[in-house]
């Protein structure tokens, strides 16, 4: 049985969840879980993670014993990181949002490279960001000709992603980790687009503190 | 009829949206519009919109016309922002991370006010962040019985978030914005947390690069 690619979104959001948690159990020597036990550690319910874990392929817990917990992650790092090549990302917006998300795409566990970093303020031109040097924005297209980026992180205001976001798309970036609040999904709905909102995060804790979560 | 704060988790976490596009509407003039326009300019359907406002109160559309956006705007200002009293938040975790989320607390629209700031590196203690100077983590017990402050900003990695957690719950934190990976809300179900799993978005973003979203 393949692994289904036709998993929702909200099942592919908690894998990277499922693969922490099975790595830190992997750690201390845990061979095998019940979902049940999982789904206490994780705050979720032992459905839920049957559900997803039929969603993601050949994995089938054993009565008495539990789930592999080698096999669950093998088949987590193939879904999550394929063949293991990383995905060259570069970065546009090299403000205080660009360089401490920047750790992220160098970080070596996420499977990105990040190839360059883009900024429109030329006095930042050429200072190291995560152990690049800053380029200016208009080396984009030539930058993008030679090196062929798959994956663009936004750490710029609405305005500047609105302007640059077609760009990229023509440019063969393929998917986004989006800071911004411009919703590029709706002009482009072939991008593939992680929305990351901290206003909104911090907004949406407001209320539920507010109204009596 | 009063607002419902019975609203769930993915129509509060839409909240922020609706009201970043309809404040865009408003500074362009626009008085009123259907779901089907702003569904179309959000990247929804129709049918969720209507159900979305169902949810949060008085929401009359009209037959037409459309919702009011001025109604629609100060429906969601109260829900979101009560009576215009800030959060009294502390950031624990001073590194670059810190520094950079630091910011979305003391800007002025999300409904929060940033009184401190913790680090366990006393080389940072004194050092300015966002305004006001670094605080020795030390000095948290006497710092929020003083200040009550009610929202912590975990800036920190996994094994430092789940050392200091449980102080923060004894000293009247009653709300969390989550960027370790250390899962809170499993040992104290009643803190309102917010997770932001930056490695786990990216982790997401790849999956769907990589198996064909």
């Amino acid at each position: 049985m393949q692994p289904s690619a036709k998993a929702s979104v909200p099942v592919i959001r908690r894998l990277p969840k499922y693969y922490r948690y099975l790595r830190s159990l992997k750690e201390v020597g845990i061979a095998s879980i019940s979902s049940r036990e999982l789904a206490a550690q994780m705050g979720t319910t032992a459905s839920q993670v049957r559900q997803d874990f039929n969603c993601i392929g050949n994995v089938n817990g054993r009565q008495g014993i539990g789930y592999s917990v080698d096999n669950l992650l093998a088949i987590l790092e193939r879904l999550l990181f394929g063949d293991g090549e990383r995905l060259p990302a570069i970065l546009i917006g090299c403000g205080r949002l660009g360089t401490a998300v920047s750790s992220f795409i160098t970080n070596n566990s996420n499977g990105y490279t990040l190839i360059a970093a883009f900024d429109a303020n030329s006095a930042l031109v050429g200072r190291p960001i995560s152990g690049i040097p800053i380029r200016h924005i208009d080396d984009l297209e030539a930058f993008c000709a030679q090196h062929h980026p798959q994956v663009a992180v936004l750490c710029l205001p609405r305005s500047g992603a609105q302007q640059i976001s077609g760009r990229l798309v023509d440019l063969g970036i393929r998917g986004f980790w989006n800071f911004s609040h411009y919703d590029l999904s709706v002009p482009y709905p072939n991008a593939v687009v992680e929305n990351v909102h901290l206003g909104d995060s911090l907004m949406s804790l407001g209320y539920r503190l507010r109204n009596g979560d």
